[in-house]
């Protein structure tokens, strides 16, 4: 645990305000962790949200202005928005000042960013494991990091002043940090979460297209199961199109594996394997508990999700 | 809503006493709705930890003796287990008495146990669409069916009558009841409940098996969307070898339609065909919006987990 005098910035521009955004802004203002908050989003509506929400000290009409004089400027757009981005306000950075990002894929943002940044400025790509299937600037709140795992990928444009107060920062929010290279992040993500992704949105449009059962059958009975995936496949469309396209290679490599996989589970089924199946759950079943003594997850049924009481009935 | 005079059944036999069966007798003690509630399970383990739990007012040693003048037997065991249950029991049943199951399968459990039972008794096959990943006799609480389905697939074995009185009962603890035809049945779990969990064990093991990526990664950094699967992929082993095994052939058909799919998307992938990755999953959003105006799931995020509070630091 890193601890830095507060405020660890004396001014923080968060560039795209949606739910990790708009979240740093009620985290960071909850713990007195920037002296200023100042926002930038490209679509007017999102503006006048965050203007109306007033997690921002101030919010600009453009993104030159938002990063003029800041300390630390956090690029929380979508993965395939970063370049213009950075393009944009690389001009018009302060000397000395530190750019990071929160994309969900770390080898094609360094690729896109790191080479439009001057010398005077330092880069520490970041990636916070945090978020809910809810997008936008109204979505935010202040314990989001709570817990969790902000994962830093410092490359030699990261100075180790740089990397060491941006993980105060985390820290100040909450999260615990992680160092990690770049690379390896993209494959450990791809595994605990890209692939997954992908796998929920397909289960979801497999019902979504079965012609036999209908979709009202399909949401009446999702409780058993098919919910979970739900929430997954409905996270923001656009984020997670980036994430495909830019983290193709590790995806691609573990999609082939879950195929490998998948097809030897049907082949039991199909042969009646019942010794295969039950081996192959069971072990499936211990890594659960791994999670839940790693305190990444409630033991408590079902999520803890609310099951009304019962009226006695006269 | 069909309303019998109470209790609906003066002696209820539960065959099994995991989770359905410990749940029901909760829930039925809560309600008023059976006379005297009879358990009997294969492990004198779970014999004695149903007896010092109390939901049962009587537990017995054989299944034979536990049936004995039940007006209600309901066999709560794996769905491979059926048959050799309905067997043993079949000639101590009472004259008039009825049969039902809680099995996740439905044209298999009545292939394999109908032909087994007398034409004085009535057999109401039903599956209640309710569950943790938790099982056992100590998982057992009386609200676990409160608001979900309960389906019921009545076959010429099933009486008006008898299939009547066994709504009433789903009704008293809380269930919403359909009927529905059996092979339609096994065709939509097949779609929102069984390929979902397959898929999940199968992502949950390309995980365990994946050389580069060590477990205590994917444990530590499960939050990012692999650990709804791991929940799902907790549930009980045996059980889940049975409903494979025993609805294979709307499994493997909703498997090949999922694989069809992926492959599709992960061409998209491949050929960096965003448009078509966005439309997916913009079409994927729509259907989770479906599920939570059908009452079916929460809107809070993350499914309402607890997000500890950020202690504001010195």
């Amino acid at each position: 645990m890193t601890s830095l005098p507060k405020p660890i910035y004396a001014r923080v521009t968060l560039i795209g305000l949606g739910l990790i955004a708009s979240s740093m802004a009620h985290a960071m203002r909850a713990n007195g962790l920037a002296g200023e908050i100042v926002g930038y989003a490209k679509t007017p509506t999102t503006r006048a949200t965050a203007q109306k929400l007033g997690f921002c000290d101030r919010v600009c009409d453009t993104a030159a202005e938002a990063v003029a004089g800041a300390d630390l400027i956090v690029l929380a757009v979508p993965v395939g928005a970063m370049a213009e981005i950075a393009a944009g306000i690389a001009p018009h950075l302060a000397q000395g000042a530190t750019v990071t990002d929160v994309g969900s894929v770390k080898q094609a943002v360094i690729a896109a960013v790191g080479p439009l940044l001057g010398p005077g400025v330092a880069f520490v790509p970041a990636h916070p494991l945090a978020g809910t299937e809810h997008s936008g600037p109204t979505s935010g709140f202040a314990t989001l990091f709570q817990n969790r795992w902000c994962l830093l990928t410092p490359t030699e444009q990261s100075t180790p002043e740089a990397t060491l107060r941006l993980r105060s920062l985390w820290e100040g929010m909450g999260a615990k940090v992680q160092e990690m290279d770049p690379a390896h992040h993209d494959l450990v993500l791809a595994v605990v979460s890209h692939t997954p992704h992908l796998i929920a949105y397909t289960m979801v449009g497999v019902a979504d297209h079965l012609e036999q059962v209908s979709n009202s059958e399909v949401i009446q009975y999702s409780a058993s199961g098919f919910r979970d995936f739900t929430r997954i496949a409905a996270s923001d469309p656009t984020m997670w199109r980036d994430v495909f396209l830019t983290n193709k290679d590790a995806t691609l490599e573990v999609l082939g594996r879950f195929t490998e996989e998948l097809f030897a589970l049907q082949r039991a089924i199909r042969m009646g394997d019942g010794d295969q199946l039950h081996a192959y759950f069971t072990r499936t079943r211990e890594i659960r508990r791994g999670i839940i003594d790693a305190g990444q997850d409630t033991s408590v049924p079902d999520f803890g999700r609310v099951h009304a009481p019962v009226a006695p009935k006269a």
